[in-house]
């Protein structure tokens, strides 16, 4: 709040930022450092955390607020707890794991920032494997803890509820991840680390509480995917026709909706910055080439380079 | 807390922040910037994602709580989930557009703003038919998502609660979107800027805070309106005749509320400064001319530039 | 977490702050400002806020849940809700008025700042009457809004919980003050201020925490006061026999917690640097004078400068 | 979120930071200094109040809810508000103690750690002990409050829920414990501190996250210790038999779950700096000497120094 920005602020002369550029679409050189390794190391411990607590939530809540064993229906964290779970553990694992790969936790992350040419293709790759794989062991070692409360308290999968169409699921879907997606674009603007340096820091927390706001609105009609990996983890280990039959719901929809993110962001959002900046100055790299599949992604998310062709 | 200001605060002498100068009532300049137009749709799309969001919350907890269908009362996320809904979106819509649009997405603190001089005319107009549309459209997907609950349960609509006089409902509404509107002065403040410059990232949690709390004490009356935008908003989909006759409440309330808080931070927090300042330092912009409307306001809200006539 | 402090710190030579000196019992020039005036408004309309969010929180939620009416136990915000509606409201104000006031807001806070010679006696004094009579307008305001809820759920009032003795009162009342008015003290310790500058905007959240805490672990047992003016205001609108009779537990527990808390801080915790500097360095203000009533406060809480006598 | 740190980072020119050295096994000298009996009392204290608050709020809990004694299941702060309470308070309490004494308050942060070679031995073990004491002494008081309530509704001590395996608990308290360490050398990371040098400030509040996270999860498999001090403190004060017989998962889970995350940090997420030094730059401190128990811990944690001789 407060326009300390837009007043008086001429864009062309009083630039404090520099937009880093995109990144390419392969980098050997990225192969042969540990800290990728590493990186795929941490985004996989993290979605493992991440499943274990969230899971072990949901099914902690709804084995104590079981009527058949309990005549205590507030007793367990509520589904307010279990938003918070999801929140939460996503502020602390953001926080957590930002400095080692970027804490995006979630296929759906890692593709918007892949569109938007942050990551390179290889990492964006190994990224989503972690993750995948990650959530799967999440999920696998609530079932070892504890198999009978698993199965039968649905093992903490997504699934559209009843009375909901696939398309409002898929609609809930989009607009979820859209806003979770949204926060990371706004939180990792390099506009807005030239002006105060510690967005790494910060920036945690509210993408903490999109994740928590979303489940708040849809816990009722999907259980709220947003993650890919969550969603897939989450059927892996529980296996029951349905989850699979709703599964493409929950990569569908999120995909779409950090595309949509990353459109958002890049073209309308930035797309002043491109303008003001004219022909007078290039921040297209040298190794932007006219290939086919690049060019179609860039055509979409990196209008400015396009442009000035 | 602790008093490291005041005590040995030389304001003649040692001033380490500049007021900025009062906007304009209009600036032609400003239409002709990319950067305007951005600030309009950020706008937009943030209402549109507020009242998503929210109101998806609310109908989606009623819909759970139902004893017509549901034997679990306490199965939602409850009234607090609720508050949470709201706090927390308004925290994160606010991160996210501060640096695009100033991040107000509601047309009290918008109205707030212009008082104060922070905004032009033109811009306040454009925000609040933004923030007024986006809430439309946001209204719209939840009931698209959902029709019969959505009908069914309210429409997330505000409405003064049986048994509260419309004194009452109004009162509620003035205090509820002063201790909005103060909390955004407050977190825009420029003194306040100049001490720890990176206050645009750490305001929106307070302002979420200060929206949350009104929740908490509010709902049971009103609903907990503060946002004309948000009271338009669902009124419009939900279009029952109560919520049209109370909607005047909603926009007479917080623009009175908004009203004072300027008027308190201007006047009675600010005017310090005005008086040490004393006559020897003119920060009145030149452009300040005595034109009727414009001197109002200015009567009310910049009292230096007057008094020194 | 982490001892960056400790190890291999040396005190002595690369100390990098420096404590300001201890305020006068007395300061007259003070008294001819407009910002000593600003601030007691200030904490007059904070404590006036802080009462009308929370009280009206409390009696919307007993409102709500009443059996004689309701039939959904589950329909208000809880306790928890009314735990967070006084812990964020302390978060949002202190964030408000901190800048203007400190952000008091509590005379037990404004008590143990004074021992601790923080504020001057005339500025302590004018803050705790400010704050009891915005209390008092702040409940005033639920009642005007409210007037037979008000009376029927109980005003707000803090009574001693049925089978708790007085002692068991007096207790969680200075435990719970000595939590809030040593997390006070933290935050504003110089020490801390000197390596991360920013503290005035980071404090307010720690500290409405640790309200948000207190009230948690004792709205059974006293309904949590740790505020004396929070007390008093709502002894005189609800004005009830056992709300006076209890009275004296939440003035004399606060202002016991608040002495113990700047006791600690200031003997315990800070007593380190004072041996460090030993004689060589002189802190104590030239003022500083054998006066019977200052020197019985200094002998407890500024120890150095009696040491060097 | 944001891989602003991988690419073009070349670790080997532009490194911004020092890793401080591995501290001494013993440090005569540190016993010398006021600063290290302040930190055990300020141990001492936090971890007082910890307990005082947590289990406070469990048993107002337990006896507002009772069936026998209220017919109002949903009347105290739930499930969710006792997550709360432990999350909150060790937000709180590492905000206020972290310049003192690093703000353990937990003797598995200290084993994690001194593992890490971060805490002498002499200082590890003063910190448990004055943990340990705290935690009896803070029971203790709740205790002598209400005695009655205390020993009827657990006294808030840990204990395998029915239906869970000894191997069940274990597994939740390791990974629990885990979790939490994993975010306290996430927030003391050196690399961390140097890009943004207000970790100390920023870092309790993910750290308290990560508290309550944990809670939502185990609450309904162990209580959740995550914390020796914590689980004997009840231990001794509640003296049950059963909460002494499953005891020994309450130190032996945290301890091995500190020990994983020290050994995940130290050697996984840093070692990727460490190759890249290889062997043109020494950190070791010369001090590093092959005696044995020294030795066995080194070629843990410190695996660069060893890689060296």
């Amino acid at each position: 709040m407060g326009k300390d920005v837009e007043v008086g602020e001429h864009e062309y002369s009083a630039k404090d930022y520099q937009d880093p550029p995109p990144a390419d679409l392969f980098d050997a050189e990225e192969l042969t450092k540990w800290s990728f390794y590493r990186a795929i190391i941490a985004e996989f411990i993290a979605t493992l955390l991440f499943l274990y607590i969230t899971v072990l939530t949901v099914i902690g809540y709804k084995s104590q607020t079981d009527p058949a064993h309990s005549s205590d229906q507030c007793g367990g964290v509520g589904i307010l707890g279990i938003a918070w779970a999801f929140g939460g553990m996503i502020f602390v694992l953001v926080y957590c794991t930002a400095g080692i790969s970027g804490g995006h936790i979630n296929p759906a992350v890692t593709f918007g920032l892949f569109l938007a040419r942050k990551v390179t293709l290889p990492r964006a790759f190994m990224y989503i494997v972690a993750q995948c794989l990650g959530a799967v062991c999440g999920c696998g070692l609530v079932k070892a803890f504890q198999k009978t409360y698993y199965n039968t308290y649905g093992g903490g999968a997504n699934e559209l509820a009843d009375g909901y169409s696939k398309g409002t699921g898929l609609g809930a879907e989009i607009i979820g991840t859209f806003v979770l997606v949204y926060t990371v674009f706004s939180a990792t603007d390099p506009k807005r680390n030239a002006r105060d340096s510690h967005v790494p820091v910060l920036a945690p927390l509210p993408i903490g509480f999109a994740v928590f706001m979303v489940h708040l609105a849809t816990i009722p009609i999907t259980g709220t995917g947003i993650n890919p990996a969550r969603s897939f983890g989450a059927a892996v280990m529980y296996g029951k026709e349905k989850a699979w039959d709703d599964q493409w719901l929950f990569w569908v929809g999120p995909m779409i909706g950090a595309a949509i993110a990353a459109f958002y962001h890049q073209f309308v959002l930035r797309a002043g910055a491109v303008k003001a900046l004219g022909s007078s100055r290039s921040m297209c790299p040298k190794y932007f080439t006219f290939k086919s599949f690049d060019f179609l992604l860039s055509f979409v998310f990196s209008p400015s380079c396009l442009l000035k062709r």
